[in-house]
Parts: structure tokens; sequence; C-alpha cells
């Protein structure tokens, strides 16, 4: 594909580390152009200096916000932008006609109410909420096919609704057994400053926080109900670990049936057979986050226990690349009719 | 008391990271002086060969394992060796008339067979086995008071029992519901090397392993078995992080009635009235383990969800410490009939 | 001694890593009562709200700033705040006749035009300069009895002068070779938020900063000229370092003559004789900082090389302790008149 | 390029940390196709046990030491092994028509002694050592094309040698006066487990080791000997810091003349125009380890002090990338006269 075909993408929200990530791994794409990427409060600037791993890669300056200009220069839109910017900028973006990609959480929740209990500030306009397809691509792969709008999934509820999805969907666990308990780099924080990322207070050490009360609980259950058929409530728990980058969501629920570890194993090959960036470990074996780093993967392990009836699901993703921006590229991919591994075959960087 | 006066304590598995933190607390215990350093190992080389940090502290050469010199030398034994030593060693010590604080797994279980199951290596004596007294010390401290053999409780049974116990023993929860979802740092493997806790492995990487396997489940089962009265099974995960100390253990149960938050708060405080080890935390806050690094704390925290039924515990400890040499000295403590923070009032060291 | 005979201490800055480090370790001494803890910002709240690990430690709440209720409460203050308060506020301290011992650079550098040129703000009053002790103890321990105003030393001078000054002193070494390439972990940048200490940048990562630039820079230059009898300029170079504690300096210099490692070993080792603080390691033994983390150790190693005539020395402290809190007590110990070691005599935390 | 056209490479020492990295950059290579991952210790197994993040991406399983079939399996044969395999190996590879990057230390230098004096033991056949190249490719590259047997540069030499050789050719620095310290994270001392690479021995821990000491000494001197056309003696001192990825060599010299930071930067950009994989910091900025993790760049930084006449000189890379596996694939990339970025643009993985 040469140059002048390719797609040409803009990246809004550049001095964070969604989209920086999208720098990252968009420079490989053979198919995309990264033609500006902006930043409403560093325009003008060069982007290496604010992150000098850049330097001679990413020459050009940031733009700022602009809708016509974006429209000149781009065909295809990533927010990668706190919660919302999406919700106002979103509708000017569709109306001249760009497509777009959404890593926020402004257009997860089909309910605006929802949005605004758990989000505290206003929902995106009703109808773009019903339009947005979320991207979840495993699962809703099929319909991001050709659409101008995804709602790219959150971190943890990526590695969580994998892990839990094939499960529910064949009826083998109880919907309303599950706990959920999520653990996370810190870069799921974002680059923004405050004490609860310094260093000195999250190397050796382990916090628990927002249990029960995390924005993506609403997110995660809107899909498990809509699979269960049923409306379904999580116990979810988020804890803060001393690393950069990695979830790992470890699931408990009732067995319904007498299913073993080499059954689950069996289940879930069938149902991911064909997508290459889920991985379903051997029996007793279990995934470890940074078996995953740097890449796409969702590495997924079983325990299933007969003295408890319980199985124990352990799901790893990056959470900057399948958490964010790589499930985004991914959806760019399945949006325009591409492989879905297109760019995206990156090894994980071990050790 | 004078020195002629202390009680004299030696301390065999001086090359473990368990034996060393021992020698680190007990430097400052008022009542106590080591008279023997001892490892089958290293006998007649300097303790801070081994250990630099110990260079002009523990200036003594360390002994071999000698039973009738040990008798001479000293009135109470700690064993911080690894499974089957203290199996073969500690009927010796007592026949001697040593007191033994035993921290390793030989003791902790009543049933000799439970014990050869888990651990894949032969039971101690069935008599010393009932005769061990399961020293958890908000718990069990009353039994352990002018008691010769004393079975120090496992690090994630000690954070696990101390955040489960007050809510089963009031029946506040359903003992079948249990769901143990527990993180440790690295210490807790042991200075032993292995691929499994080479720092390039362990670093920005979380790993869950043992699934339902690991030899505290029999240990934390027949402890809440005995404080429920009937036979409890848990789910037991436990996970790898990438920190040196500390233990979390995110507990989850059905609650029995409509306990609140605040419930839970107060019942813990009354059930832990008096003793100076462990801290409940206040109503929406979670302990980090970072909070009791260093230091003999337990502290636990409370999530309670209306919308679930549930309830999640978070206890935290310092494994090297709480979760092994210094409840072990706690016990030490309780054993002679001291108070039991003697010696042991460290603040936490933060950050 | 009594609890109505203890020194009243009173500590401003209390919420910085300085302040609790100073509450942690004094909690332990037995001459000494803390009887205020005040911060200018957080008055009113309680101490554990800011810092969890003191909850049941220290349940006293923060004091305001106000001179005329130190002066009643305590008999000596440490100061442990940002680079100016001290200067604004320790004359008042002196003249209520308080005794003070700051952690800050305001009272180090007897020339005020030295400190304006390197701290960027106005200097202390040129008398206050004057009197000062600069309190390196193992240097002007002796100085230090019955003062009245202690300046402590800085966390990189501490490490580099203990370091150097044998050598020069005994003119083993030419201080015009001298090249100082200093690591320090991050609670060394206190515990305000920037993007410097946010995990995510700090994690993995190891950056120079401040090359030449330090304002610790004069301070070293002014003690080693003394030494020297000549005006000592150096090449000083610093590194954050992905750990909360330790500080580590490498040290370069020309050796005067033929003298071995085991020279300069010995003559350390008499230099400090006497000094329970300084450890010289034995010959091909080099200190890591996990060796004195939590304690006040300084221990100090040397490489000498026939092939370039050129000594390495190697020191480290554990910065919040022999380069801050910890001296600063040490200071107390020694200005008061009591053994330098009293209340201070903690194990390093290995692991 | 057809698949049946691309370079067959084979890969030994699959299961160290720089044959699993070679694996990792070839596969985005896109003239190279790995026909062989070759382990003596784990012959038959799949490659994903040891690595389970190569699971669905490294799915043949590896092979043994076999020359006859590597003749016929490969073109190339990357030698990734500890000191002394290549030196056995590497002639039969050779003798049967292979080309040969080796990754050890076997054929670096050129004086067999030498390399017996710091290797302890024998040295590799002295024509072959005087055949092979030393791969420091923006160095050295024109020498590369077409070559058989290519030593790639050790990691601690690369950043070292790469930081200082410009200013020694341009006679700006005094060569009897370089002193360099360099650090080194702990994927660096391989894969093999030791108490010194344990993870709560590493942890919260800064160690000098090796001072003066170190196998990459004469490596070093070698090369700037050659360049500065005179013998050239270094004090070289080597740390373990706490992290997995990434070298920062901090180098000291006096300058000779008057030049300036600028002066040094335009020398530098100028020595290395067109050379996409070093990039040379503007004034006042050091480069930091992570803004080249997980990629073949090497970031050099100055700060030059005219207050005693030196200049600091700062580089930094990747020792599993740029010190080992990337610069092997430059290296295959100079000999077959491809671009000497083909298949190694990888930005930089941040945070």
């Amino acid at each position: 594909m040469a140059v002048d075909t390719k797609v040409r993408v803009a990246i809004v929200g550049s001095t964070g580390y969604g989209g920086v990530e999208l720098i990252r791994l968009l420079q490989g794409h053979p198919n995309v152009v990264i033609t500006s990427v902006i930043s409403s409060s560093n325009a003008g600037v060069a982007a290496s200096e604010g992150f000098p791993h850049l330097t001679g890669i990413m020459v050009q300056n940031l733009d700022g916000v602009d809708v016509q200009e974006m429209a000149l220069k781009a065909d295809v839109v990533f927010m990668a932008t706190p919660a919302g910017v999406s919700t106002a900028l979103v509708p000017q973006l569709l109306e001249v006609g760009l497509k777009v990609i959404d890593l926020s959480g402004d257009f997860r929740l089909k309910d605006g109410a929802t949005y605004e209990e758990w989000y505290k500030r206003p929902a995106a306009d009703a109808a773009l909420l019903q339009q947005a397809v979320y991207g979840l691509s495993e699962v809703y792969g099929a319909e991001v096919v050709g659409q101008d709008l995804i709602s790219n999934p959150g971190c943890y509820p990526t590695a969580t609704l994998l892990g839990l999805i094939p499960a529910i969907s064949a009826g083998w666990i109880d919907p309303s057994s599950i706990i959920i308990d999520a653990k996370s780099g810190v870069s799921g924080a974002g680059r923004g400053t405050s004490l609860m990322v310094h260093y000195a207070e999250i190397n050796e050490n382990l916090k628990a926080y927002k249990l029960n009360k995390h924005q993506h609980i609403p997110e995660i259950e809107q899909v498990l109900s809509q699979v269960a058929g049923e409306k379904v409530t999580v116990t979810f728990s988020t804890h803060l670990t001393p690393m950069t980058r990695g979830i790992m969501s470890t699931m408990y629920a009732n067995i319904v049936g007498d299913y073993t570890e080499d059954d689950f194993i069996a289940l879930y090959r069938q149902y991911y057979e064909g997508r290459s960036f889920v991985r379903v470990r051997d029996q007793g074996i279990y995934p470890a986050t940074k078996e995953v780093s740097g890449s796409n993967y969702c590495d997924i392990g079983f325990a299933a226990d007969a003295r408890t009836g319980r199985v124990t699901i352990v799901s790893v993703i990056d959470n900057v690349v399948k958490g964010a921006s790589g499930q985004a590229i991914q959806n760019l991919n399945l949006m325009m009719g591409w492989e879905e591994n297109l760019g995206l075959r990156y090894t994980p960087v071990y050790p």
C-alpha cells in the first residue's frame, strides 16, 4: 500500500500513555500513516519534548484541537483522552465525516443515567450512545466492521470479559456467583501526577482501592448481562500493584455441572478459535502479566476445584496494549476490513 | 533485667530470611539475649559473611547443630528451617528441656495424614502434633502461656485467619462461601535460588501459582473449621507480586444478615480490643502492605456490598514479621508471661 | 529517665518523609518524648490520616506553626521542611530559647551568597549561618555538644564526605582529582508530586539529573576545602534509581603515593574508631544500599587500582536515616551529651 | 522477498535472554526466517515451555546442537551462549560454510592471552581471533560487510565506546583521564539462578561489583587504544541496579581544549550522521534508560564543566537489544548489505 493510499489517522490526547502507545504501535502498521498528533495543552511543541523516547521517531509538532483541520488531515481519529472530552468532541468529528475510535469511557455504557451515576459527569448524546459499537474485538468484532464510532473497552473489562464470556455463554458458571479480584500496574492510572502514583508510595506496596466502586463495574455488568440473558451483578475489587504495565483478573464462580479444567480449556479454545490474540494455557499452567507485556495478547488459565465446585479463571493483558491502544488498532483493522492482527504482531517483551 | 537473668535464645536456620529477621528483631528485646545462631550448612562462619548488613551487629560465628550444646547455651530455641527439619530435631530439643517455637509447617496440622498429603513428607510424631499449640497470638494467645512447643502460623494463614475469624465466630458470614485471593511478596519464597525468584522473572510481573494447591490451605481450613464448628472448605489463590515484603489477603464471603461496613468494623474492634497488633481501618479505608512493612501489625479493612450481599475483607501483614519472626517473638512473650508487644514496638518503615 | 524528665521535642514538617521518619525513630528513643508534630498545611488533622502506618502509634493531631506554643511544649525542635522555611522560622525559635536541629539546607553554607546562587532564594541571617554547627556527626561531633543550632548535613554530602574525609585528611588522594558519581533512591526527592517521581516514569528507569548543578555541591566543597586546607572543586553527578531508599556515592581520585586497598581500610578504620555507625568493609567487599536500609549506618568499601593509580571509594547510606532523620537524632544525642547511638541501634531491615 | 529466498537463521542458546530476544526481534524481520532454535540442554522441548510468552509465536521444538543439521537448515548462526561455547563450536560452523554472529565474549579480544587472563578459560584459535570483525556497528560497520565471523560487542562496551569514541577520535579528551561509572539492569547477568539475582536481594538495592575487574575492561581498552593510537587504561566500575533492562554508562574525562557542551553535541551529531540508532540529546538534556527500552537506540548526552575542565558523558542502551541481540541483527543487516535498521525499527516501549 503506497503512502498516499494509506489510511490517515489523527491521535487526540497524545500527552498520555494511551496516546503515546498508539504512536509506538502505529509506527509499524503497514496500512496507516499518522498525520496529526493532537494535544489541547501542548500544541506547537515537539512530541519528543514530553516523551524523549520519541526523539527522531515522531518529529512533527503537536497540533491543537481543530475539527476542520482534522477533517482535512485525517480519515480516522483515535480519542485517547480523559472522561468527558469525547462526549463533547466526538459529535463534531462524526459530523465532518471522520471515523472515531474512542478509548475513553464516554461511549461504553448504553444507558446515560448509569454513566452519570458512575462517572459523575454528563453523559453523551443518547443516540450516539446507541450508535457506538462496543469494540471488544474477539466478541463483537463482526459488529465493528464498517462502523463510524467504536467505543474501545476499558482495561479491566477487557481482561475480565474475555475471561468470563465463553463460560457464561455456555451456561457453565452461575452468573450470580461471580467475584472478580483484579490487579493493575500503575500506568492504568494515567500520567497525571498525584500522591497515589508517587514512586515512593507505590514501590514495595500493594493497595486495594475503589472496592465495589470502580467505574468499570457497570461496563462489565452491561456486557455480562447481555451474554447471560439476565441481569448480572458482580463483586469487583481492584488493586494497585508495584509494576508499570499489566492487568491480572482473577475470577471466581460456581460451576454449573461438573466441568473440569480440561473442559474449560477446550471450551475456550473453541470459542476463540481463529482469534490470534487470545491464548488459552494448558492444564495447570497460569499466565503471568509479563508474558503478554508490550503485546496485544490476552492469556487465560483455569483451576477447577472439585472440593468447592468453583472455577478460578486467570486472565492477563498488557493494560496499555490490549487494554487500550492495541485493541483500538485491532478495532481499526476490523473496521477497515483488514486482518485483525495487521501491524499488531508484537512478540511480548521478555524479560 | 540484667544480662545474666535474660532468657537465652538459640536460632536454628540463620541463613534464611526468617532467621535473620529474628536476629534483627531480638537485638532490641529487653528480656532476651541471643546466645547461639545455628546453621547446619555454615557452621564456623561469621553471620555477617552471608548477611553483610549484620557487620558489627552479630559478631559471633555460626554454630553447628548440636543438641547438647544448645541445651547448655539456651533456654528457648526458634526453629526457622525448611519443612522436615523440625520433625526430626524438635523431639530431641524438647527432651533436653528446651522450649521450642517452630516457624516451619511441621507442627501446624493436628492430623499427620493431612500433613503428609500436602507437604509430601513424613509427619511428626502424633503426640507432639497434639501437644503443639498453634500460636496465632491474637486468637490462641491464652493457650500459649507456659507451653513448651509452639507452632508458629504460616504467613498466608496469619493474614487470612485474623481477617476471617471474628466474622465467622460471630456467625456473620457463610463459611461455605469463603473465597481467598492472596498476594505475597517474594521473600515468602525464602532465600533459596530458583528461576521462580530470579529478579528478571519477577520484576514487572504478577503470577498466579498453586491455585487451590498451596500447603497453607489445610492450615486455614483446620482453624476455620474449629471456629465455625463445622467443616470449612475454602477457595484459595496465591499470587506472587513484584515486591520483597508484604502479604495481602483479599477475602470474599456472603453476609448472613444485613450487616454493614460499620457493623464489621465495630465487631472486629471489639474482638481485637486490647491487642496492640491488629488495627482495624475506618469506613472506606483499605490497608496497604507498606503500611505494616517492617512491623508486627496486621491491618484490616472492609467493603460490604448491599448489591451482592457480600463482604470483602482486606488484611495485610509483613510476611517476615507478623507472618513469621515477629509473631514468633510475640509467642515467646506470651509463653513467658510478658507483655505481648515487648521488644516488638516497631513503627512500620515508611516509605 | 522518667517521662517528665525526658527531653521534649517538636517536629516541624511532619507531612514529609523526613518528618515521618523522625517519628518512627524517636518512638523508640529512651530519653525523648515527642510533644508536638507540626504541619503548616494540615493543622488539626490526625497524623495517621496522611500516614496510615502511624495508626495507633501517633494519635495526637498535628499542630500548626505557633512559636509561643512550641516554646511551651518543647525543648528541641527538628525542622524537616523545604528550603526557605528554616531561614524564616529558626531565628524566632532560637529567640524563645528553643534548641534547633535543622534538616534543611538553609544553614549548611557559611557564605550566604553561595547559598543564594545555588538555592535561588534569600540566605539566612549571616550571624546565624556562622553560629550553626554543621552536624556531620563522625567528623564534627565534638563541636555539636551543647550547641543550640545544628545544621544537619544533606544526604549526598553525608555519604560523600564520610567516604572522602579520611583520605583527604591524610593527604592520600589528590583533592583536585575528585569525581563523585552519586545515585539516590526516590524518597530523596520528597513527597511532593511531580512527573519526575511518577511511578511509571521511575520504575525500570535510571536517570542522570542536575549534572554539576546539584545544590549539594557547594556543601561538599565547603567541607572538603576545609579538610584539605585548599579550595576543592569536584565533579559531581546525581542519578535517580528505581528504589525508594538508599544513596550510593561512588568516588574516584588519584592516589598520592602507592597506598593499597588494605592501607585505605586500615586508615578509615582508625579514623572512625569508636564511631558505631561507620562500618568499613573488608578487602574486596563493596557495600550495597540494602545493607544499611532503615538504619543509621554508613558503610564504605575500597578498590585501589595499581594500573591507573586511582582509588574507587564506595559509600552507602539510607538517605532518610543517616542522610536525614537518623543523623539528626545522632546530633541530638551529641548535643545533649548522650551516647551517639542512643535510640538509634536499628539493625538494617533485610531483605 | 519470498519466504524461500529469505535468509535462514539458526539461534544457539535459546534458553537465555539473548536468544529469546533474538526470537522476538527476528519475528518481524522482513528478510529473515528462523529455521532452527537450538538448545544443548532442552532439545526436543517446545520453546514456549520455558518461555510461555512465545506460546503460539514460536511453535517449533528446540533442536539439539548438530553442525551438519545446522548446515542444512541455516545460512547464518547466532551464537547466544555462555563464554567458552563459541570457542569450541564456531570453527566447526565456519567449516561447513555457515556465517556466524557471535554474541559471547569469545572472539572479541584479539589477543588470546588477554582473553585467558580475564575470562579464566582457554582462548579461541588465534587465526580466528584475527579474522573475527568486532561488530560495533556505528564504528566498524563498513568492515562487517560480507564477512563470515562477526564478534558482537559486549553490553557495557557498546554503551561506553559509542559514548567515548567520537571525543577520543577528535582528540578532545585526554585518554589517560577516563573514568567509567557503569550501571546495569539485572538481565545482563543472564537467566542462570544465583543468590546475586534473587529478587529479594536486588529489589530496593544498589550494588557495586567487580570494580576494575570486569571482563569488559580489556574489550573497552582494546578499542579505545586503537582509536587513540596509544595504550589506554581506564577506571571502570560496574553497578547492579534494581531494574530488568538498561545500561547507563556515565563517563568522565578531562577536556583537551575548551570545548563546550554545544561543541560536543555538534561533534557527536556529525560523527553519527546517517546512523539511525544513535541519538544525541540537546544541551542540558540527559538520556534515561527507559527512553531506549526495547529498542536498538543508544542515546547520549553531555555536561561540560568549566569549573573542573571535565566533560561528563551519559550513554544509555537497552542491554538486551543494542547491547546484545539488536546489535547482532544490525550486524546481520550490515553483513548482508541491507539497510542497518531493517527489521529493527522498534519504538522504545514507554512507559
